[in-house]
């Protein structure tokens, strides 16, 4: 065995230590306290169970439970590769959600030049790292601990930056993330997949099998994932029957899912059996799939209906089109990102067009206006204050009407999956740079390289009994 | 080995298509958005955060990771059985919620034929998924993905049908859903598993034996439904101190257990050693015992002492009821079903009755006639009025004395453990039917049939070295 | 093999009765239902969404998670000795939590003789279940189940005594718990150890071994523990804008231990290979470094640099000094509890120290007198009228001044060590008794001792072939 790429024991402290002393320099120099968080602000009006923790702290919790447990679990599914996949994702969690709270803070939360933090921007955050950590899984196995790194620091700006072009310029409606998550994940981390192509891997990995244990763990990420999914799709929303909606959505749309899933695993096997690949991702689709249109007023059934869509899908994308992305487009997906997101992420775009396009003020009421910002009338303008009589604090909107803002939508999702990809590729040359300690061939999939392994690693099946023609989990190397 | 039932490929996906265009169809037929998740419904005087939302979301997530991941993991405990034991209670209980959805709604919660959707709803539904699981336990790896889908088919609208019955009609109290949750489950199990009795399984079946990581795992499980419980026990509850007492005293039920379960398993050990399948069940016993009587003030020490009893009836009935039952009765209990929810069920009942006869106005205040609404004087009773100023909105009731609620609480009971036996009995004869693929003799408990599995499956021990006299897992397969 | 110390079949059960019928009997005497879950407080003005279960039982169910599955599955990662350390966790956690209850309501929460019940004393207790957890950490594997309840019991009243002079006579200040839990468990749990020195495993154990699945698991409960520390740190804090900087403190302090476990863990290895004992466990670090500054205005950049420094010494003590105690102090640290508890710990109460000279009404605002409650002026003081203009309801204080209430602190931390060292040496040595089956060296660390076995336990390698020398999980083993 060749030793191991030199350096990981200078460089990759070497690039935390920079980066922790970049993040203190800049939290000192641009971060404070939002007024919830600042002792200044309690004056003697102030009611403590007012405190806008108290509204947000739940979803924070919730989204935490799904990244580090959820994502963590999910990733561990190879059986020599079980300490990588939940430990690095650990890892460039933790980066990841400090860095965007500084990105995010610059592009979109700054104001005269400070951040002022509160949990809120702890949410905000975790969506980044969802991102972050959905383009991470295109190259499970195939990257180093300083590569993901790297991979965090580059796409949260990216991000942030699009972000702020979308939600603040385009102003369009993506409550659950669909479009600035699962949309923008998906294809950054292709790119970055494409970037990162290793002919080698091409034939199968002798290493890049699950493992039983593995694989049952890797379902519970998948149950952290489904069963806090909700939170994470209504953390977003607007208070009150907004959330409250997105949470039945979300709910109905993974349950359709979660059904198709095991029906058409079974149907697509030529033994009707059911494969863990599809019971860990596909099952999760419907969450992605209601995503964009997940606090309108869709009617539970097209909720449910939608999760079922976004299933099949994911199902069909796996058995077809991962396989082709590999062989012909040089895209290796490891985790099978563009299913799960890409393919029910434009579902769900399609089905938040069609929200838009038949919102009207008899479904929704008044309230029209708050979900639907967009057409709420601009200032100054004298329907606006006829609104303000029922709907008191209706914040000025653009006046658009349902055509124009599906039409701004559409160039959101344009733009957002071609900025996506573009500066996933140019990351994935970046992360080519030898000095990332990239992990050579033969110790991809394998924890030995970058960790001290007990002495029963690797008992359970000696590896040269293990070919890739007998093994169901191939699936999971989807090349 | 013989081949496979045939068909899952082609009856399971026709199943669950099937099933799928009926929820969607009902749902759209059915069910829309109750006021609290309806746009139209937010007014101008409406407080976002007054929305129901808040109040039932926490436990609603809270119920869901007990479902999902708690009953999951305990499920996972056989060695060559845990994709089936976490995965196809994945799949039953994501079926059976949105159909109870629809099944409750029927007989309980639709007003002019619409039933009104909001988190309410889903807790409720995830009180009969409980209810279905608990079945589930009794017939654990004897039964197909299939036969469990019919089985929640069949179990969901008897047990609507019996809560409309037992709670509008007979109006009896039941907070922790003793009677309609672990009574109802447990005899309709073991009316199925009496109907699926299989002869060959008598003398234990090679592959019935629990795995060291295995018993780690389903370990995990039990902590999942410890931790969470009190959510379960208080959901239904009333707001305020009657949610709060549900919280202490299953607390306080489930130390007690706990601490119980650990001293009676090294008592009734010959060895003084641990039983792990105490571990994973006995220690829950507090939850279940606690349960009818969870939200009435019958003091910190009792609800302790019920934890206590609810555990000795348990472990008791797991040394020498459930071989009985099994070798004599044709009821083979897997999961030891009759034990934790039935035994410990019926203390609970029992000290649901003791509660409800001994409570009075000098404990309760005049709140006694809210949280025992059966003893609010009815409508056009003039002491209603008086009570009316103590209690602003107190409900009418039905002027019962206690002795008659009692009575009432009784028939409930008994008619429950009847309409739930046979309900499960014919269930039981339905799930014989050889569409629905059950597993032969030999591929019991193993996920072989069903699943794709990694190449690690089964290298651990040669299933030849194992034979049942040496496992200390037998146990598990209470024969 | 010797046959396994006589009586856990006897001595478990008795001492459990024992304790259980006290318990009973000390609720029945001494415990009622305090305001917020007795029936008779609710009146007509009482409105149930203000009941303090509300606002506690988020911190209450978010920390019981920590306990059961965050310790468990942490203390899982020896390869043999997983049963005991998730199940001897839980057996000891539900005794500590029901013993605390009365243990602190005696010292400091009792009324008239009666200690009235609520959520927010079960969150006390955990507090104090967690302290026990961390000193049982010491001795994990070398200590039976009746020793680590031996040990609760001691420790319990112990705590709460020291609670009690600390919190309400020397009036400190530790929101997070650095001293009351971490100090005082760390310095209970070393003198517990120093008494129960074992020489016969000083060079080391050849089942003191770490698994390859196990330290999956045990990483899952540094994560759960992760997740929700910022509820931990957060849960005693005044409710508002000290409890929204404790949960931002502790997420920051956090992120910046992990990247720099990361790092130093690389740093630190020959091979610039990651160590799972540091991930485990120096990940943490930043969580206690917090602690006792939480709630202070000490800036976002602070709380991260904080952490960052906490990790740097946990990290140096777990390489340098844990070794140390074990060969020169006789002091055996099983899981480091001295780095990531007692190092961390005293970097937090310099900072809680440096957080209180540096407080003033400029940075705070008046709401300096409560959050720093030994400012306020005492009773009759004018000023105390004055402010009470801007603070409505503030209590009196201490008036004392910075300089003197940091001297306060100082002398809290060496009293609190002392105690804690003096009182764990003396349980220690009550641990001792023979009556209290003490595992034989050859039997630690190894679950056949007190459990009932699968056969596939130790199957996955023969424990002959695993010597230390070959086992980078020696590091578990820090001699």
């Amino acid at each position: 065995m060749k030793p191991p790429p030199p350096g990981l024991r200078v460089r990759l402290p070497a690039f935390v230590c920079v980066a922790q002393v970049a993040v203190v320099a800049s939290y000192a120099a641009f971060v404070t306290y939002d007024e919830h968080a600042d002792a200044r602000f309690q004056t003697n009006a102030t009611v403590a169970a007012d405190n806008a923790l108290y509204a947000d702290y739940p979803a924070f919790a919730h989204i935490q439970v799904m990244i580090f447990l959820g994502f963590g679990c999910l990733l561990a599914f190879f059986r020599l590769y079980g300490f990588g996949g939940m430990v690095f994702n650990f890892l460039t969690a933790a980066f990841t959600i400090q860095w965007a709270v500084l990105a995010q803070g610059y592009f979109r939360f700054s104001r005269g030049g400070v951040i002022r933090l509160g949990v809120i921007n702890l949410v905000n955050a975790e969506f980044a790292c969802a991102a972050v950590l959905i383009s991470c899984g295109a190259v499970l196995g195939r990257t180093g601990p300083l590569q993901l790194l790297v991979l965090a620091l580059l796409e949260v700006p990216v991000l942030a930056c699009t972000e702020w072009a979308v939600l603040e310029h385009l102003r369009i409606h993506d409550a659950g993330g669909s479009i600035l998550v699962h949309l923008f994940a998906c294809y950054f981390g292709l790119g970055v997949s494409f970037a990162l192509y290793r002919p080698g891997l091409n034939d199968g990995h002798p290493k890049a099998t699950a493992g039983y244990r593995a694989d049952i763990l890797s379902a519970m990420g998948t149950l952290f994932l489904w069963v806090f999914w909700p939170s994470f799709n209504a953390a977003l929303a607007l208070k009150g029957d907004d959330q409250h909606r997105a949470v039945l959505h979300t709910f109905l749309g993974l349950s359709g899912s979660t059904l198709a899933a095991f029906a058409l695993s079974a149907a697509l096997n030529r033994d009707g059996k059911i494969s863990m690949v599809d019971v860990q991702n596909a099952t999760l689709a419907g969450g992605v799939a209601v995503g964009a249109s997940v606090d309108m007023m869709i009617s539970p059934a097209a909720a449910y209906a939608l999760g079922v869509a976004g299933c099949a899908v994911c199902m069909l994308g796996f058995r077809y089109l991962t396989p082709f992305l590999a062989r012909r487009c040089r895209i290796q997906d490891q985790c099978g990102i563009h299913n799960l997101h890409g393919l029910a992420g434009l579902v769900s775009c399609a089905a938040g067009i069609c929200g838009i396009l038949m919102a009207d003020e008899e479904t929704y009421g008044p309230s029209l206006y708050e979900t639907f910002a967009h057409m709420a009338p601009p200032e100054g303008d004298p329907r606006l204050r006829e609104l303000r009589v029922l709907v008191p604090g209706l914040k000025p909107g653009l006046g658009r009407s349902a055509r124009e803002q599906a039409l701004y939508q559409v160039a959101a999702v344009v733009a957002v999956v071609g900025v996506a990809a573009v500066g996933g590729v140019l990351t994935g040359f970046v992360l080519k740079l030898p000095q990332l300690a990239a992990p050579p061939d033969e110790l991809c999939f394998d924890d030995r390289l970058f960790f001290e392994v007990p002495p029963d690693y690797d008992s359970a099946v000696p590896l040269a009994d293990v070919t890739p023609e007998d093994s169901a989990a191939d699936e999971h190397l989807v090349m």
